[in-house]
């Protein structure tokens, strides 16, 4: 009986995950209807301000959700003033489902369990915790935007088996294969903005679009303290927008050029010469964007590692050894003086990626 | 049927393993008799110069061996002059075997196949191919060393998730757990010798002993070209042995010194100012040191890449991220200039330890 639960809840998994990249910051919903053993309905949220799971699985189902189960990997929402859709809670209960499983609660303080308790009251039955830990990854970026309103930050380091990003002379291309590759656009898919520093830009000129996957094309954001964008540089092509973000000390000149190619320019407080991407990140926030994905190079890595600023890691190891003690780390910068102060992590989940290995882990107590 | 021999065979593979580190250079061989479906009599080679796996276990079933089954991991020996003990194919005749299921076949050229012509040749059947890939791992110090006469290499390196193995201030202790460390031990097991560069002993004063398993100690190398090892140095406490491999540059008091502590001193040609690796393995080979495990530091993982010394790799990472420019990489030297030059390997397979992740790779190629 557990295993087919799992199985509506995957199925209600899958479904959400079709709204990847096009609801934010609204959660990935996904929902499931089940009478006998069969499955009736199904709808997800497919785009902010769209129709929410339940609410389209219910229409679908018609009068046939009546006595039945609604699989659902979020706790359904309740009514409070100003909601653009009714209440899902309402909406269930009025169409009579029996049983409701839900993965996980509403991450939101302000009305986690509500909807829970709501149905209950109405005599709905309510079924907690199956496939939470996956519910629960699914949505973590809508969790901490909606606790904090700051993007959750990911990092993705792409390195050799001994943590290179490139060779003393500077050959970066390519360390991972085309798995690894793949998976970056679907991380850049899975997130509001991607982010590199400018070294990044004048060593490998990235678009940092997304490309072999389908999805919405995430704000691309350069930290460039002292204007040193090129503007041949592919992150100025126009197709998507582009966030250069600079402090004082860019020429006025130079944030007119960029302004011309179609860059946002904004000056933010420096911090030790560099932009402060703490302050960059509240104004992001500011902005609703949820997330943001860091890629790189090995001193930006450093500046979000030593601030504490990371939330996941994504660590993409491509099959050879570099060697080298000028060659470039994938975390550079200072670097921590003591083991005791390093940045504990604690790994999720370790995949292989045709040749590459992929390492995704979260830091501790973050 | 297929999961029943293969049942068998893993049997075999684990009564082999019970030899470790006993039987170098022989190989890891285990043997279980079959009949009916049941187990009748087992037997591994459990030292250098004791009995072989197929004759013990032949002996213990005794008449009933006589149509049975036979499981071994490797290719029963034929007579040649000179032999120790009688041909294992010979008695597996006289015993009146029915079948004899094989995994790998000796990787030694000069007999490869020969036990498995004569069997059939006596009327045999033989079944070749059950779980090789295991198998051939099992034994593969002992297939690199019949045909070369040199040591198998294998590498260890225990560094951070971004590739270093010490702070920038130096700190090393500990970037890996309790299920590595014990792991290690193993490997040590495994090997003949285990090698260490003088900075290794000077910053971490390793025993370079087997201690959290059971098993034989290696013998431990010190790459000390200058005669830099501490006369306190725990690699020289006289509870096993030690070779303090040097070049003409080592004093000759030094050199007496170290002596008087019981270590081996032994002069190798330099090569850039360093023992001369190649030379110094010929010289372990020709002293049937089958399989050396490379410790560290970084600058000698280096000269072993860079050398294409290298047969096998075990990288540990350990759950947290150092950075810094200036941290002690895993691999350093020189480096690679140019990726196309990196050393390429093949991920054979990923291990969790606990906290810790295993990655065990071959050098393409290798």
């Amino acid at each position: 009986m557990h295993a087919e639960h799992e199985r509506f809840m995957r199925r209600a998994l899958e479904l959400a995950r079709r709204g990847e990249g096009y609801t934010r910051p609204n959660p990935l919903v996904g929902a499931v209807i089940v009478k006998d053993g069969e499955v009736i309905a199904e709808g997800y949220h497919a785009r902010y301000g769209g129709s929410h799971a339940e609410a389209e699985a219910l229409e679908r189902a018609g009068e046939d959700a009546r006595g039945a189960d609604l699989y659902v990997n979020l706790e359904p929402c309740v009514d409070f003033p100003g909601k653009k859709t009714p209440s899902c809670t309402e909406a269930i209960i009025r169409a009579g489902v029996k049983r409701v499983f839900v993965a996980t609660r509403d991450p939101n303080p302000n009305v986690s369990g509500r909807g829970i308790s709501r149905l209950r009251e109405a005599g709905v039955e309510v079924v907690e915790g199956i496939l939470e830990e996956e519910a629960r990854e699914l949505n973590e970026i809508f969790a901490h935007w909606i606790r904090t309103r700051r993007p959750f930050v990911s990092m993705k380091l792409a390195m050799s088996l001994d943590g290179k990003i490139a060779t003393k002379t500077g050959d970066s291309r390519w360390i991972t294969g085309e798995g690894s590759r793949r998976r970056v656009h679907e991380l850049r898919r899975r997130h509001a903005a991607v982010l590199v520093g400018i070294e990044t830009v004048l060593a490998d000129d990235p678009e940092l679009t997304v490309r072999e996957v389908e999805g919405p094309q995430p704000l691309r954001v350069v930290l460039d303290s002292r204007g040193r964008t090129p503007p041949s540089a592919r992150v100025l092509d126009g197709t998507t927008r582009t966030l250069i973000a600079t402090t004082e000390a860019m020429p006025r000149g130079t944030e007119e050029e960029l302004r011309g190619r179609g860059a946002e320019v904004v000056r933010f407080p420096s911090r030790e010469g560099r932009v402060d991407i703490g302050k960059l990140l509240a104004w992001l926030g500011e902005r609703d964007v949820d997330s943001v994905l860091v890629e790189g190079g090995g001193e930006v890595a450093w500046s979000f590692v030593s601030q504490g600023l990371v939330n996941k890691l994504y660590l993409f190891y491509g099959p050879l050894i570099v060697g080298g003690r000028g060659a470039v780390p994938a975390v550079g910068g200072e670097g921590f003086h003591r083991l005791s102060d390093a940045l504990r992590v604690e790994i999720k989940r370790v995949e292989r990626l045709g040749p590459d290995v992929l390492v995704v882990a979260y830091p501790e107590g973050g």
